[in-house]
């Protein structure tokens, strides 16, 4: 599955880590084995040592990030950055190359500023959605910060990572405006309207004067962001999460083409999702076999209300059998009471439900990869997808069940491959197995958007279009604004000169 | 203003000029001067002859493109590449370099695909709005373009400069998806999901697998789009047009922040227009020193009722004296027969109302530059900035009216210089008085964020942040993908080496 690894430099490394001692003090450079086992991988195999740091700084300012870079430029040593690390099912903190300095940020974890009026945050990248969730609480905005089904993880980092939460402010990479990024070179670079000194407008306005930089950084490891800009929902009058089940997988298709309708006319405003097989603890267990999909509306009562007999007319008549609940929420502080997950989740309000939910299902020390692949939000497309990844799956053996995430004109298709992480025989036929369905679905025209650093050399082989233009240009671009290689070396298949794979 | 301008080499581009012929056939390469008159800014002082080109080169396929970047690369002559060049308020065809080859997309002009299911077309660059619309309705398609103030530009030229319509999907560089692009060593490149060859998403899913590269192609001279997906609106049920003045100034304020509120709600979910002696045909003239506002809101019937109470239930709370009017249009053919201007912008139906309009007020040979700068969506701010605008506007003797489109999270506030294109001073002194304006707006923290040939560079120097980190940062982009310079030099104040202004 991975191309044989490049490994850091043990002798520039131990010089490296001296001058970052020196630097930002003992305190934050972590080097014990012990201290290191948090920042592996949580889903490799417990016994593979490959994906290891050979350090963990932690910075506190964005003069510390300057400091690092130039140490790793100096001694030629890769650096892998992330947010907290929590994003277990893509790897976590753990880095491509074997031996690299990790920059952890979680001590730069500051929410910078809130804007009432204006609706929008500036947050470091340590910060998490628990953060930024509890920060406002603290403060008593009535803002509400979009949320992934984990409220663990990094804002900055999952945004960066093209994530979704399930509010109308759940498409991240949008809802993100105006980042502060060091570049490899140490220079520092604010993207939008932050380039004018005197600019009111950073976070407000997500264009340029000139190309926009913003897409570089995603996804990428061309800078490091070391700010950004992130707008909130002002809270609803009231809020209602809905909920539907229904047991013939022909009815799919009439379901999925209902919401695309409603999502394109303006009365659903969220990412709906729909599930197979997917164990849940709000309104109906779908883990039965069955399928469910929850959505949700949010505004003045009457309105609301109004949508919701919409939407329920609506799948009633395409679906024969569907049935619909729901709860509704009146004002910012009832729904700061919800305590399911699916009603928190589209309330904008972080848990942890689902790691929970999977550790008590598969046991302490089970891990999951996500095969998470893109395609038309159509619901024929989406059923034939789903029968597909169904079928392959059951071919490797795994288990199947699906969530498909409603996007505005596309199909977010994710489906967990689990096993025991202490069983290294099976660990590593679901990592071959994820790599044959990776490449199965590329044939079919699904393109898998985001996956963990095992897989991020052949997830990027799968885009091919003009002879590999992508890849072409971003190894150019790696080339120009990171010569020394040090910045993730890597991560999304890009490798600076010198490490790249043969091909 | 501008910089002392450099030129291209007379002989060099008549070699080219001879290799675009046998390339492209001499039907494709106008080179006479009455030909060439066409293809000048319209708005500069008409006896000048600094912003013209040597030659007029009409691509037909994407091959022609490669060819013609070819053929530039080769004799080392600038190209300046436009949709159709009707952008007349921010210089038109008209190239930054005098002499340089101008590319016109006027005949790759084709609509290449409608999917009518997930509401989507791809357009070439040549494609006018007028051409969408009517292809739209020529297929029976229930789906709505969004449309700028003047249908007869390019959708590809408008939405790369950052442009915005009046719809809900008038976010056109956020409802843009999916790019084809030619890039300076004449390779192909596709973005996002389009990378991979047998991808279904590559224009229902706007983020890549790895870096975001379709940013880099906006506002830019990094290449040149081909192709482009564009997003529609399925066609509501109703659409109102909604439209209220008021005399006051003092109730600016109130009105723009209660509009903010209810475009966070949802409930508003169109671009409002807030005018101040603006000319216009539809509802009451404002033209008299008073104040308007247009809105839309667009759905099922009972839903927009319910809204267009709310609105003017909240508009009437908040600003005494405030008359509201509204026009109700049932279904898709009653909007398509709309006449007004305003009903027809919020409808997605094109037409060129305000440039005749424009003329009919200033005369056949008025030019006008637009002063077009970002702050934030807070009245007490828009009112301010008004206040300044005007202040300075008067001050450098500029008649004043202003529109101000509000934006998600900011104000987007145009003014327009007017001049009689016949009379050298006065053309020149607008042009100067501009130029004074920017750099006194940037000093108020309001950046113009798109601008006219001439004020490129001036523009780009008020990006100051990090001793001018974005301009540095696009030069080492251009020299990496443009390193003879021959894509569209200057634009957005990017020069190629060599070119580069003393600073």
């Amino acid at each position: 599955m991975a191309t044989t690894m490049p490994r850091a430099d043990e002798t520039a490394t131990n010089a490296a880590l001296a001058a970052l001692v020196k630097e930002l003090g003992q305190e934050n450079v972590l080097v014990s084995a012990e201290e290191l086992r948090e920042y592996r991988d949580p889903y490799d195999y417990k016994g593979s040592d490959e994906y290891t740091g050979s350090a963990v700084v932690t910075p506190r300012s964005v003069e510390n990030v300057q400091a690092i870079v130039g140490i790793a430029n100096e001694f030629r040593v890769p650096l892998w950055t992330f947010g907290t690390g929590r994003n277990f099912a893509y790897g976590g903190a753990a880095p491509r190359v074997r031996g690299s300095i990790q920059v952890s940020f979680r001590e730069m974890n500051r929410v910078l500023e809130v804007d009432d009026e204006l609706a929008y945050a500036v947050v470091e990248p340590g910060v998490r959605f628990f953060d930024l969730y509890e920060h406002l609480n603290a403060g008593g905005y009535r803002l509400w910060p979009s949320i992934p089904d984990l409220g663990w993880g990094s804002i900055v980092g999952n945004t960066l990572d093209s994530g979704r939460g399930y509010t109308p402010y759940g498409d991240h990479p949008t809802t993100q405006c105006g980042l502060e990024v060091v570049l490899a070179n140490g220079e520092l670079l604010r993207t939008g309207m932050g380039g004018m000194t005197t600019s009111k407008s950073w976070h407000l306005f997500r264009e340029s004067y000139g190309p926009n930089h913003s897409g570089l950084f995603f996804q990428s490891n061309f800078g490091i962001v070391t700010k950004m800009g992130v707008w909130l929902m002002r809270a609803p009058e009231v809020y209602v999460s809905g909920w539907a089940t229904w047991r013939d997988e022909g009815a799919c298709a009439a379901v999925i083409d209902t919401l695309r309708e409603l999502m394109f006319e303006g009365v659903i405003r969220n990412h709906p999702l729909v599930g197979y097989g997917v164990p849940t603890e709000g309104g109906r267990d779908a883990s039965g076999g069955g399928w469910m999909v929850r959505f949700a509306l949010y505004g003045r009562e009457s309105l609301v209300e109004a949508q919701y007999e919409i939407v329920s007319d609506a799948l009633s008549a395409s679906t024969p059998g569907i049935e619909l609940t729901r709860r509704l929420y009146r004002g910012h502080d009832e729904r700061s009471a919800a305590t399911l997950h699916d009603d928190k989740v589209q309330g904008g309000l972080p848990g942890l439900e689902l790691i929970e939910m999977f550790k008590r299902l598969h046991g302490e020390d089970a891990g999951h990869l996500d095969l998470s692949s893109i395609g038309p939000l159509s619901g024929a497309d989406v059923v034939e997808s789903i029968r597909l990844r169904r079928e392959i799956s059951e071919r490797h053996g795994v288990p199947f069940s699906a969530a498909v995430v409603l996007l505005p004109r596309s199909a977010l298709l994710i489906s967990p491959v689990i096993f025991d992480t202490n069983d290294e025989q099976q660990t590593r036929a679901a990592y071959d197995n994820y790599a044959k369905m990776v490449v199965e679905l590329a044939h079919a025209g699904y393109p898998v958007y985001r996956t963990n650093i095992q897989h991020m050399d052949l997830v990027a082989d799968q885009f091919d279009w003009g002879d590999h233009a992508q890849r072409r240009l971003n190894e150019k671009l790696k080339d120009l604004l990171d010569p020394n290689g040090i910045l993730s070396p890597g991560k999304q298949g890009i490798w600076p000169q010198g490490m790249r794979p043969p091909r």
